[in-house]
Parts: C-alpha cells; sequence; structure tokens
C-alpha cells in the first residue's frame, strides 16, 4: 500500500523548541525519536519503504533526508506551502507515477499513535472500502470532549458508516453532545482513496488545481519537473482538502473507526497529558536535569544545559532551550502563537 | 564618625544570582550598583572612606576590593564566619587601633534604604545619645505587619525612647498588634556606640569574646596580627551581637526612630516589593530582555543572554543565569534555600 505523509507544516506551537527550520514533525517530543521517522516506522506492516512518499517544504528536505538516510523513503519537496489539497494532489500524482493504481493513505507526519496495530488494522479496512473508488476517512472514537479537534457525524450505511458532515472546532457544549451521542469521531486527517478517485474529486471541486496537476502528470519524471512544480504552485490557491474536497463533494465519503490512542499532540500541554506514565508522582513531567520541590501538574523541560530548579509550581509550562526560554501557565500552551506573535512585533524572528 | 559595615554574609536567599563567591552584598540587585558599594555611598555625608571599615569573610576579600577599588575604605578579612558578635568586636577593635574614641555606627552591607538621608539624620541623633556611653539602636518605623523581621519594643524615657524589649520574628497576629499599638519598631541591626561601650558590654556579657578581643588589641598593627586573628577566631563561640549582648545587658539601650525606606531585600519578593515604580502597568518587574503576554504581578531577569518568553504567568519568579534556572511561586520565595538543600543532595554543590 502506497502512503502520502503530509511533513509540510511548519507548527509553532512547540516553541521555543519548534522553529522556522525544525518544525514539529522533525523534533523529539514524544521522547521516542522525531516524530516523521516515528510516523513512517508505524506504517511499515502496510507499507515498505519505496511506497513511503514524503511531501514537505523545500526548506526541510536536508533536514528529513539526514534522518532517512539509509532508507528508501522517496521525498517531494514543495516549491512553497499551499495547504493540504495541493500536497495531496501532489502525492497522488507521485504514487500513480510510481506505477500505483490501487488506494493510498494520506496521513500528517507529526502525529502521536499509542497503539500503532489499531491505525494498520483501520487503514486496512479502509483500503478495502476505497477499492469501490470512494473516500475512506479513519474515524478516531472519542475519548474526551475535545474542542480542538474537528468531528466527523455518520449514519450507519451498507456496506460501512457513512459521513453526513464534518464539524470543525466545537464549543465544549457542543464537544460534550457529540461524545455522548456516540454519531461523532474525530477527524484525524488520515484517509484512503485512490489516485484516480483524488484527482476525480478535485477535478470536480477545485478545477484550478486539477488543471496545474494535469500539468504536473506530463512532467513528471522530467528533467523539467522541478521547474513546472515551482511554475503550478506559484499560481494555486491555498486551500485544505478538507475544505475545498472533503466538506464539497456530493459523492458519499465512509469513515471507518480507529481505536488507535491518537493524538495531533498540537500543544505542549497535550503532550503533557500524553506522556501521563512519565510524569512522577506529583504529576510532574521532566526532561534533563530538573530539581522540583513543592510542585505539582508541571512540565519542565531542560534542553538548554542548564539545571531547572523549581519551587512552589503548578500547572507550570518551563521549556529552556540555549538562546530562548519559555514559562507558561500549561493549560494555556496552546497560545503559545501568541509569543511568536510578539517576537515578530520586537524583531527577534531570528528566535522562530 | 567610624562605620563599619558587616559584609560577611553568605546569602543563599538570591540565588541562584547569589553563589557562595558572589553574595547578595556584592549583587547589583537593586540596579543601582553592587550592594556594598552603595551602602558605602550612602554613608559618604557622615564619613569619609578612611573612616569606614568593611568587615567580610576571607574569600570575598578580593571582589570587595575590585569594587571599591581607589577609594581608602579599610577592609578587614575575618578568617572564618562567627556571626556577629566577634565581627562587632573586631571593628571596635580595628576603629579603636585607628584612633576614633567617639561614636561608631555598624550596620549590614546588604541592606536597600530608599531615603538616605533620612538614615543619616538618625545616625547623628544616634550618635549623640552613644557618646553618653549607651547603645543607640535605629528603629525603623514600621510600615505593614512584615513576619520577616526583629522588633524592637520601646517606652518614652528621658532622655529618648527607651528600648524594653526584642522580639524574633513574629506571627502574622502578633505583628498585626505591634504595628497597631504604635510602641514597635523594626529591627534594622543598626546601631551606634563606642569601641569602649563596645567592649564593656561584651566584657560583661560575652566573657571569652572578651578575651579574644584584648588579644587582637595588643596584636592589632603587628606583623602577627593574621596569625592571632586566626587564632582567636578558631577558638570563638558563633553568636549574634543581638543575641548574645543586647538581649542580656542590664544597661538602658536606646532606640533613635529612622524613617527612611529601609530594607533588609531578604528574599527575591521583598526586592520585588521595593522596586515598585519599576513595574509595569500589569505589576511585572523585568530585568534583560523578556516577552510577557498576559502576564501579571511577576518578576522575570534575564541575566543569562537568552530571551524568555512568559505567557500566562501570575505572581510568577523566573531568575535565569548562565548555568542555573529559577522558576518559582514569588509569593515563596523566601523559601528559595530548599532549593540550596536540594542541590546539596544532588551532589550539585557547584552551582552554589
Amino acid at each position: 500500500m502506497y502512503v502520502v505523509i503530509m511533513a509540510g507544516g511548519s507548527g509553532t506551537r512547540f516553541w521555543p523548541m519548534s522553529r522556522k527550520d525544525t518544525p514539529k514533525q522533525f523534533l523529539n517530543i514524544s521522547g521516542k525519536g522525531p516524530l516523521i521517522t516515528e510516523t513512517c516506522d508505524r506504517l511499515r506492516p502496510l507499507a515498505s519503504d519505496e511506497e513511503m512518499i514524503i511531501v514537505l517544504g523545500d526548506d526541510h528536505v536536508r533536514e528529513a533526508k539526514s534522518l532517512l538516510e539509509g532508507r528508501k523513503v522517496h521525498i517531494i519537496a514543495e516549491p512553497m506551502g499551499r495547504n493540504t489539497a495541493p500536497c495531496i494532489g501532489l502525492g497522488a500524482v507521485m504514487a500513480a507515477h510510481l506505477g500505483c493504481d490501487s488506494p493510498i493513505a494520506f496521513m500528517p507526519a507529526d502525529h502521536f499513535v499509542a497503539n500503532p496495530p489499531g491505525l494498520i488494522e483501520s487503514l486496512q479496512a479502509a483500503q478495502s472500502v476505497a477499492k469501490t473508488g470512494a473516500i475512506a476517512i479513519l474515524g478516531i472514537v472519542p475519548t474526551r470532549p475535545e474542542t480542538g479537534y474537528g468531528y466527523i457525524q455518520w449514519k450507519e450505511e451498507q456496506p460501512a458508516y457513512r459521513v453526513t458532515s464534518f464539524v470543525e472546532k466545537p464549543s465544549l457544549d457542543k464537544a460534550r453532545q457529540y461524545v455522548a451521542r456516540g454519531d461523532y469521531f474525530w477527524n484525524a486527517g488520515i484517509f484512503v482513496a485512490t489516485a484516480q478517485t483524488i484527482l476525480k474529486e478535485i477535478e470536480g471541486n477545485l478545477p484550478s488545481l486539477h488543471r496545474g496537476l494535469l500539468r504536473l502528470q506530463k512532467a513528471v519524471g522530467m528533467a523539467s519537473f522541478d521547474h513546472v512544480l515551482e511554475e503550478v504552485y506559484a499560481g494555486l490557491e491555498s486551500i485544505s482538502f478538507d475544505y475545498g474536497v472533503m466538506e464539497r463533494t456530493r459523492n458519499p465519503i465512509f469513515v471507518v473507526p480507529c481505536d488507535c490512542g491518537w493524538s495531533d499532540v498540537g500543544s505542549w500541554h497535550s503532550l503533557y497529558e500524553l506522556r501521563e506514565k512519565e510524569r512522577d508522582e506529583n504529576d510532574n513531567l521532566t526532561e534533563g536535569e530538573c530539581l522540583l520541590i513543592e510542585s505539582k501538574k508541571s512540565f519542565v523541560s531542560s534542553r538548554g544545559g542548564r539545571l531547572i530548579a523549581c519551587l512552589g509550581l503548578e500547572n507550570c509550562l518551563v521549556v529552556d532551550t540555549p538562546d530562548a526560554l519559555l514559562v507558561a501557565d500549561l493549560r494555556k500552551a496552546q497560545e503559545v502563537r501568541k509569543i511568536i506573535e510578539g517576537l515578530k512585533k520586537s524583531r527577534r524572528e531570528d528566535l522562530l
């Protein structure tokens, strides 16, 4: 099975550890190695290295090649970021060019999966559905009324669950209802479809992108490809596949339930939640040399070479790096973008 | 007027900024220069450099000499710390040796005074009292029910206020009563007395120390002095002048009110309180390059060369240095000694 791994993000939510040159997907934030290599590794039961296509930004090709040295995964660089619709289209074109005419899995490079076999199983089920020509999206069984995720509403329909609507990040009230009702899954942005289906859906819903992809199809494998890719991308609208295709298509989308301990690891706080087993008896999570006194529910990371001493902290996030230090209310960790904005205003782009 | 400045402290309450080699009195924590030079400077209307005697630990002579380079202050090194009674006795012996037979002011090197003229005025009033042969102690007019200070109870008696008792750090309840009653001052450890009075009081209350001081008196100015000093100090009991003399003497002690914006700057929190005017509209005090977002009532000091970004903090203390970082609840800053204990336990004495 071919897999297209989308690694184009320039995530700033793990600042100061994540920077322009090393966005989240390249960080070892889970303690088990860079997320991008973890993503490749967990797919091995399903796909060989030669069947993996990583799509990422120009700036990160070197980093990815060094992380995946010696492995035969395909690495394709987008000349600029244009959100997921062009990325998925490009991945489909590449997979087809490599000889794939069966269903392809598409997924982000920077997510966490506690139970990889659960993911593999769902992807295989999705593969069967996708063979019929439909898009099969994974639906993560929700475990809490998370307001940071998108939801997928479904109804039962032969031969599977059919998506009835996509709901963007809901209010807490709504999220609670969704979880209680039981007919909502989380949208992990993981789906399976053939290249043909992808291109057909793009043709119907994003005709301008489709014209670009046809140009790429003609140029792929030729010396002029990089040049054509650059030209095509420059003219493309930046749009997500969810918004541009999933929510617009009139063709049925099927959802395959998936219970794999998934998280998008969207913030320091969600990472803290995720690494529950590594926390101490006071619910502190520490990395590097830390001395915590009368402190609880805190996440303290010392990767800057300094000892961090903490006294009387609660719900505190401390992330130290050689040139920048973040101290925050751990529960407000998803607002780290405000720091990014502040740094831009104070002309410290060098720290981004 | 001669002044004996006691600079023997090895304060750890400003860790990680204060270390063994640079205790509080050598730090520029007030933003106006090292406390020890500030202490000398504010006494200039009263004493010339030649009339200032700084008593400190062996380890800190070099640091003090470099800070006071070009000034003719006397610097005397104690071979080891023995608390304030021996220090004050030694200061009195030295002042007498230098030809002083009038009242001498004794005071710590590491305090803060917002209004130096108020201090000078009180010291001059104390000088008049001390000429009668009594000890005159300054009584700081209390401005709040501080539980971290010692108190002096007094009653009116001609020609001045007479001390009736010394009270160590009281409970909050007691402190509130003291401030409400109006017959208590704070004890700043600043007093004025002649060398003769000091030696007589030590003779009556600490006879063993007195014998040591007599040996020093004989050796002062001779080549053997350092050797005798070391021998004498090695045999001395470690005891404070407050406990050993002030609280024991049956001779009257007079207290001179002093309203000089005094603080012993005993913790990061008291420093934060002190530098009220430097705080921003959200009551944050910052040093160095800091970016504070949605944060209030916090003290963030970046002297480690790193930018410190803060998000959603309240009552937080962040002190960064090149090799250690402290993050604490600002209101618990007086418990920094717990960090010191922790560092000793984890064999990181190099950070003390």
